[in-house]
């Protein structure tokens, strides 16, 4: 099929560990009522832009899955194609997962936290497979082997993501499918560095809010033809002036 | 992998064209709440039970999908591969979808009514494309043209049911996976039919209850090695008992 192709990008709603203020990285918590709410609510949007998906793409975390879920029940479109990737997933927050984001702030300081949260190569300490935060053990990445993360930065998320972009929904794209991808802050930023070509040093400052649909118009090359819309404005500056807050909330 | 195989089976909850006793066929009505704890409580069956699906195959009806989405929810299991096909939706009820069984019965006489519910090879009336009840113009059907069901006998459904079993659900098995199959009381009918090999005149008697876990250990040729276990075989009495007796609801 000829371009424009569309690719619509939702960030889950808000978790349980996000209420809580934790660190969660690859640890499997549920959506919180208001991350049920949200996602709910990107369904609505979808359907009332008329932007129905033809096909999904989640990661495997259940946070992720469910906001799909709830938004395309909303959307009359549960009955899409579905395809789940942990190369779609959270950057692995290796020995922050399951830490409060005020106490290590507090315990490391500012420029430690900062470095963890935003540097684009500096990943947090290794996770130990004995944690029980940590993945070693879940079925569910038993196929990774010793290729499963036990820590992640930006960096190391690129590099495991961009290789399914091509595989897998490239082709879907370039097939004239209306694309949903439902995943995390981190590997939907991951996606916006390559598509929007944010510097690495930029890439620090890119919020994602949670909940609001962001719709890209891609040309025959899979780029960009314009800046991302998300589908409500006011609501999606809000959402990311409030995720860039979080290292504060006390 | 070497045979016994695990297949799992699970009807979908109440809809709410169920609690209301229309004839639903392809129409995509959800789950009532009664129907959502079904499919919860099917998901903890399988979790206390030990079976953990390692992939999922639904038909393309709401119904359906949300019971897979509840009951793999609550066995922590959201995170498997899904396949979803038409194949395995319900028997399409023909000019019936949308009417009341109740009075349908009532209007056309017992005999009829039973012709048209359990006969093996009689449809009911066609479904024009006109109506509000057909799926003519529903995207998800766009590729089946002119193979698109106006009406359905059991029959029917066991002819496009069965190459979908040859062709996606049985190399699942074969490479060793868990497979659950949440589907539909005529869908799943015909496939008991095949797997338990029984005969054209005798499978109207049999009712498969909803929400209740059905599992089956198969051999190397891919058929049972004894009967397939309710996980909780009083409920799914109970409930069989009641499918049996729908017609006769006033």
């Amino acid at each position: 099929m000829p371009a424009p192709y569309t690719l619509v990008l939702l960030r889950h709603g808000q978790s349980t560990w996000n209420q809580q203020n934790l660190f969660t990285g690859w640890v499997d918590v549920p959506l919180s009522e208001q991350g049920a709410s949200e996602a709910a609510r990107a369904g609505v949007l979808l359907k009332d832009a008329g932007l129905l998906p033809d096909v999904l793409h989640t990661s495997l975390l259940s946070r992720a899955i469910q906001t799909a879920n709830l938004a395309l029940e909303e959307a009359d479109r549960s009955w899409i194609p579905v395809k789940r990737s942990w190369r779609l997933n959270e950057r692995h927050y290796g020995g922050l997962q399951g830490l409060d984001k005020a106490a290590t702030q507090a315990k490391f300081g500012q420029e430690q936290f900062m470095l963890w949260r935003r540097s684009y190569d500096t990943p947090p300490p290794v996770l130990d497979d004995s944690s029980e935060f940590s993945q070693a053990h879940d079925a569910r990445y038993a196929d990774l082997g010793p290729d499963l993360p036990r820590t992640e930065c930006l960096k190391d998320v690129v590099e495991r993501m961009l290789p399914y972009w091509q595989s897998d929904i490239a082709p879907d794209l370039r097939a004239g499918k209306t694309v949903l991808v439902t995943a995390h802050g981190n590997s939907l930023r991951a996606l916006v560095k390559h598509l929007d070509g944010i510097s690495d040093a930029d890439i620090a400052e890119l919020n994602i809010p949670t909940g609001i649909p962001l719709v890209y118009q891609l040309g025959e090359d899979l780029m960009p033809l314009g800046p991302g819309q998300y589908l409500d404005p006011e609501a999606a500056a809000a959402g990311a002036a409030a995720v860039a807050a979080q290292g504060n909330k006390k």
